[in-house]
C-alpha cells in the first residue's frame, strides 16, 4: 500500500502545482501521466521536477510537446523521453526534454467533459459498487480508444462517472457519432459538454458550463463557441 | 484540480491507515473506494471515518460486508449503504453498517496479481505514453468484466501494469481461460500471480511472489497453494 | 520550502500513525521528533520506520525508552541512538533500538495541558500576530526548561496558545508554583488541565476535559485524578 | 492528533504554494502563519485561500501589509484582518484584505540565517533530544525579541537548529550586538548569514550561502552585500 500512497501524493502535488497554474493533469497509468500544461514555460517545469526529487525518494522525467492535434503533441512529447532511453535505463533519470509554446490564441485548448446519463439513479443507487464501476470503466476504454483512433483526441477518467477529454476541433455530429458508438458498443449512454480556452483551466471550466447545459436542457452534447459561453450549438 | 487532489489524498490516507493494518484499497471510481479489511475491526473502521472527517471538507460513509466470494461480501457491503438512502441524499453522511468477521483460516483472502508480458519492451518503449495506456486500459476493462461474470471476482487496477483480483478458489485451468479471453478479446497477453493469506497483506504478497517466479521461469500462471510458498501448481 | 515541507508532511504521517494507535508525537526540533508510544510494540514501530523510508527521499532512526519519569525514559531512547553514532555519520541509519513496555496501568502517561488565560481577547486580538507569538514563545521557554529542571516534566508547544506536557504525578502545590514561576518570569498567565490514562490519548483526553473545567470554573488548575474523571482537585 | 496532522498538513501546502512563487512562510503558532509574499499579486493569494478551503475543512483569512521594516508589514496585515473582527468571530471567514506591491528593487527582502555553533558536536550527541531543544528554544526566544524589539525583525525556528529572520537593513555592528546579546541572556553561541534580494527565495538562498562562508572561514557574521554575493562584510 506504500506505493499506493506514494503514487497517489506524487500526483496530487503534480495536480496543485500544474492546477494553480492553469494546466490540468490526469493520473492515467500512474507511473506515468499526462498534463496540458499551456501557459507554463520551462522554468515551470523544472521547478516542478525539482521539487519533487527534493520531497520523495523518485525522480521524475519530463518531456514536453506541441501539436495541432492533442495525439501529435502526446507523441511529440513522449519522443522527447523515449530518445534518451528505455523506461528501465539506470542513466534515464530527471529528463527534461521539449519545448515550451507561449499561449497564442483563445482556442489553444479544446476540452470534452463526457458524463454518463442519470449515472446516480440509474447505477450507484441500482447496482453494487462494483459493477456500477464495471459500467463506467467498460464506457472509459470504448471511449478512448475509437476518440483516440478516429478523432486524435485524449480521454482521461477523472472519478465518479466523469471522463475529460482533449480534443481537437471536431463538430457536432462527430460528437453524435461519438455518443452513439459508445452506447452501441458498452451499452451506456453519455452526454459532452465542449469548451475552449487559451490554457486547461479556461477550456475545462467552459466545458463544464456546457456539461451544465445538457443538464438543464435535457439534451446530449452542448458546445460553447468560445470560452466567455455567448453562442452555443446544441443538440 | 483541487477535486483530483482532494480525491488522492484522501485515498492516500486510507490506503496508508487500512495498509498498515494489513489490509488493501483500492481507489475504484475514486468518490467510491473498496478495501478488503480482513482483520480490522468496528472500532478501526470508525476511526478511519472519524479521522477523515475531522482533516477533510468531506465525510465518508462505510459499509462492510462478508461473504464467500469476493462479489458477495462486496453487494453486502454496497446494501448496507444503499439501504439507508440515495447517494445523492443530503441526510445519508457518515453511515458506518455491517459486521465485520474475525481472521478465520490461513486461507481468508485470495489475490490474483496480473500484469502484461513485457509491457516495457513491447509497449512502454515502443508506443507513446496514451497508445501504451490504451492498451492496459483495454485490457482491464475486459478482465474486470470477465473475471465477475464468470468467476465472482474483483479486479483493479493499480497503476503501472498491474492488475490486482480478489478472488474466490479458482484452478489453474480457470486462469487459463481468463488469460486466452482477455488475448482474444482485448489483444493483450498477461501473466498471474496467486496467493491466500488471513489477510490482505499476507495473500498479496504471496501472489507477488508468485508472479515474480512465472517471470524467472517465464511462465504464465503460478499458484502459491500457501501464503508460506511451500507447494505450487503452474503452467 | 521544500524542506519546510518535507518536514510538515513527514510530521503529519507520523501524527497519523501514532495517533491512530493511542500515542501522541510532536514536532520538536523537526529533525527530531519526540513521541509518547505507550500501547504500541515493537513491530509498530519498525512498520512506522519501514514506511516513511518507502515514502520519503529520508530515513528515521527510532530509540526506544522506559522510565518512571518522563525525562528518563527520553534519556534511555536518545542513549539508544546516540551509542550508534552522532547524528552526521553516514552508517547511522535506520537505527531501531530499545524496548517497548506493555501497557501496566490506568496511569502509565500523565499529561498536563496548559494554555494561556484569555489568549483571544488579551493577545490575538489586540496584539500584531508576530508579538502575540512572542508572548506565547516566552512562555514555553520558560515553562519547558522549568518543568524539565524542576520536575522532569517535557513539555511541546502544539500550536494556538497550547503546551502539551508528559509528567510525572506531582501535586496541586507543585502546578501552582510552576505557573506561579511562569507570571513572573514571562509574565505571562497560564491554566492548566491534568489527566492519566493507560495511553497518551487516554490522558491526553482527561487533560482537555481538565482544562475545560478549569475554563468553566474560572479556576487555574484541575487535576482529573482518573481517566474516567470521577473525582478531582482544584484551586 | 487529528488537529496535528491538519495543521502540519495545510502549513505543507502553504509553503508549497507559496514557496514555488519565490516567497517564505513560516508555521508561527500553527493556527496564525507569516509569509513573505514579495512577487505574488492579489490573485495568487486569492487562488491560495481558495485551494485551501477546497480541500480542508477549514478556511483562512490573509490580511496583506507593506511596510519599509518587516515589523510595519506585519502590522499592517495584522490590522487589515482585526479590523473585520474577533479571530472568534463566526462572521470573520476568509478575510482577504490588503494590497500587493510590485517588487521594485534587488534590495526589497533582507534576510538574516541563524544558527548554532557545533550545535551537532556541542548538544545533539551530547545532550538528550529533548535539552538540546530546550537550548535551541532559549536562544529562538531571547533572539526572536531583541531582534524585535531593537531591529523591528521578525524571526522564525525552521527546525534543527537554524533561526530565518526577516530584517531591515542593520550593520554587522548590530548583528555583533545581537549574537552578544543571546550569548549573554541565553547562553548560546549563534553565528548569522545575511543576503537580499528581490523576493524571499533570492535572499533566503543568498543568506544561506553567506551562513556557509561563515562556517568555512570560521567566523561569525558574513553579509553578502548583494543577491549576486559579488561583496561583503565580515566579522
Amino acid at each position: 500500500m506504500d506505493l499506493q500512497t506514494l503514487q497517489s501524493r506524487v500526483f496530487a502535488d503534480i495536480a496543485q502545482f500544474i492546477g494553480n497554474r492553469r494546466g490540468y493533469a490526469f493520473l492515467a497509468r500512474a507511473d506515468n501521466m499526462v498534463a496540458v500544461t499551456n501557459g507554463l514555460d520551462h522554468q515551470d517545469h523544472e521547478l516542478l521536477q525539482e521539487s519533487i526529487a527534493n520531497r520523495y525518494p523518485v525522480t521524475i522525467s519530463i518531456g514536453i510537446g506541441t501539436g495541432e492535434e492533442p495525439i501529435a503533441a502526446l507523441e511529440d512529447a513522449t519522443n522527447q523521453i523515449q530518445t534518451v532511453g528505455s523506461a528501465q535505463d539506470q542513466s534515464r533519470r530527471e529528463v527534461l526534454a521539449g519545448i515550451t509554446r507561449k499561449r497564442t490564441t483563445s482556442r489553444d485548448v479544446q476540452i470534452a467533459h463526457f458524463d454518463v446519463n442519470n449515472a446516480t439513479s440509474r447505477y450507484t443507487d441500482q447496482l453494487n459498487a462494483f459493477d456500477s464501476f464495471i459500467v463506467i470503466q467498460r464506457a472509459y476504454a470504448t471511449l478512448m480508444q475509437h476518440l483516440r483512433e478516429q478523432y486524435s483526441g485524449l480521454s482521461f477518467f477523472v472519478g465518479g462517472d466523469n471522463i475529460i477529454s482533449i480534443v481537437p476541433e471536431i463538430t457536432t455530429d462527430d460528437y453524435q457519432e461519438i455518443i452513439q458508438y459508445v452506447a452501441s458498443t458498452a451499452e451506456v449512454n453519455l452526454k459532452v459538454g465542449v469548451g475552449c480556452g487559451s490554457d486547461a483551466a479556461e477550456a475545462g471550466i467552459s466545458a463544464k458550463y456546457a456539461l451544465e447545459t445538457c443538464r438543464h436542457r435535457e439534451i446530449a452534447i452542448h458546445i460553447n463557441d468560445d470560452g466567455v459561453n455567448l453562442s452555443s450549438k446544441e443538440v
